[in-house]
């Protein structure tokens, strides 16, 4: 059986950090093997890793490797450093919320830790990027374990855009169930959404279920319907860009309409959702603001010209599903169904959980 | 006010074809001039001319250029000749119908005249093309104004694939309420989708309303619903393939998803059908046959690959929409609601049509 594809490897042999060029798939799988702070930076800036849990992962493996030689720094020195070097990681992409969360989240380790020498700070540097790491494969193998619970052997299963492997520590987050399945040796028949314009379901999604030797059929979005029609199809599960604290989903394009359709066909529609996702601050996914995107991205394809030239056109990155169509969101704390603002504020009871909201990744 | 775009026309001072190269569009607006039969089979043959209407025009004028020479032929000579080129442009796309159809019914008539000589008999061929050209547009007029009395001025509407001018002899069928707004003044707010995975949404209907100063704004299929949510829909049209006698409508794949998002928005979902294009033979939707065609429309574009290598798809060109989802169906000789069964049963009593079913142009 064939693993998922990590995106984001730590070598613990040769003390580098490996890397997929996400730039160059899905035909060519090249490997970036990173051994400085700036191979990091540049890694993250050129969107070689992309998806916010890999990018947090990079930056905090890219903070170790930008501070593993200053051995015979004093404390104060090795601190300013830290500060420093955290800073240049924080600018390769400022508006990516989970890379600020990941380096906020090893200083404050670090900060906290006043008794310990240079060297050893630097070792609880690197044991924080692997637990940052190792979090976030256990929060996306929980979810793919909870909706595993909704699946069974055999079924048709449709997904949009990419919440997968490569966006994450491993398993993804609507991808995990399908990767769980598949170590249990059942046979789940995944049809991707190409997921246009930026074809992420083409590119990433049937790319790395291909990988891993699971079934999967690439279709264009608009036969969605059509595969529901023909009765291929007892699930829809998608990730989430942000959860409403009404159970409203913030997500890719096109998940809208999926969500009506599987109403239509009377087929159940799951968002797969870390609870980093889930917004409680954010009342209702009208409160969501929707990104709009330059035009080109619907008019051209690899940059060549599609459509007539100076065309108008309408370009959100995102839309809301009301939560009245969405059956359950599954989280790694379990599943919520029904009145979602009840049943995701209490998820948050008894959990200690990081203030920032994190972006799931697209 | 810009005229909708003439794939088609007749230049009578020159006595030749002039055609809109289509494989050229939408970046490129070229003109053909047809002046043999074997430029206008070289054009049919390598698609510069597509769209079933435009293509029977073109074989019609071609057989005239065929033979137009022939002046000083018997009589007898001059009915072997019509024969031969006719078959020769029916080689060009063996599968065309209308092709076949616009060739037999110029035959019909010229056969039909003995008593008339062989200049009067080649005058009578270019009479007889002129003629299907003037009654397709004709049909496409009707079309557009009882679709007219539908639409009201400020609207917005969504249309799919491409059952456009370029395909017709003017105006289009589900295109041809838009050009008559415009005649009228009215402001009709057009959406285009896309319509993956061959664009004929982005490359030919948006890039000929956009010709003739219609207001168009481009979209992904997967936007759809968003428009919907948003009440920027009034109505939905689209054209046809074909018409089953209980009113179940084959279309660009897409369209059955669109019906189902319509329904659940409460946008009407109208359909253009030209008469041609019913089948009272073909009893319900479940009997027409939907091609299924090569996974490299989908996983290539413009010969670029977006999908990995080797990866399955599925890719129907068509779906069919259950009758139920269609609130009327557009013919030239009015509008059908209700009772599709017998509403489209009684367009053909009293009503000459030529027997051979002509598929509307994708």
């Amino acid at each position: 059986m064939t693993q998922p594809l990590a995106s984001v490897q730590w070598d613990k042999e040769l003390d580098q950090l490996i890397l997929i060029d996400q730039t160059r798939l899905p035909r060519h799988i090249e490997y970036l093997f990173i051994r400085t702070i700036e191979e990091s930076w540049e890694a993250i800036k050129s969107l070689q890793v992309r998806g916010a849990p890999a990018i947090g992962m990079t930056a905090a493996y890219g903070l170790y490797l930008g501070i593993r030689h200053a051995q015979n720094a004093s404390r104060r020195e090795l601190e300013q450093l830290i500060t420093e070097q955290a800073s240049y990681l924080a600018s390769s992409r400022p508006t990516a919320i989970n890379l600020v969360w990941a380096l906020e989240r090893i200083k404050t380790k670090a900060f906290n830790h006043p008794e310990i020498s240079p060297p050893e700070l630097i070792q609880l540097v690197l044991e924080e990027a692997r637990l940052i790491q190792q979090e976030d494969e256990n929060v996306c193998r929980s979810i793919g374990e909870h909706a595993l619970t909704l699946f069974e052997d055999g079924i048709g299963v449709l997904t949009h855009c990419n919440a997968g492997s490569l966006a994450t520590a491993r398993y993804g987050t609507a991808t995990a169930p399908f990767y769980l399945a598949q170590e249990k040796g059942w046979n789940i028949k995944v049809y991707a959404d190409e997921t246009r314009p930026v074809l992420q379901g083409s590119r990433l999604t049937a790319f790395e279920l291909q990988q891993a030797g699971i079934d999967v059929t690439l279709i264009c979005d608009n036969m969605a319907a059509s595969v529901m029609q023909k009765g291929w199809i007892q699930a829809v599960i998608v990730g989430t860009d942000r959860v409403a604290a009404n159970g409203d989903v913030a997500n890719k394009i096109g998940t809208y309409g999926l969500a009506v359709l599987a109403k239509a066909h009377n087929i159940p529609f799951y968002v797969a959702a870390p609870l980093s996702s889930i917004d409680l601050n954010t009342e209702q996914g009208a409160d969501i603001p929707i990104e709009e995107r330059e035009g080109t991205e619907i008019t051209h394809i690899s940059e060549i010209p599609v459509a007539p030239a100076g065309i108008q056109t309408f370009n959100p990155a995102f839309d809301v599903t009301p939560s009245h169509l969405v059956t359950a969101i599954i989280t790694e704390k379990g599943i919520v169904r029904g009145n979602y603002k009840q049943g995701l504020a209490e998820l948050f009871q008894n959990h200690n959980i990081v203030e920032l909201q994190i972006n799931e990744a697209k």
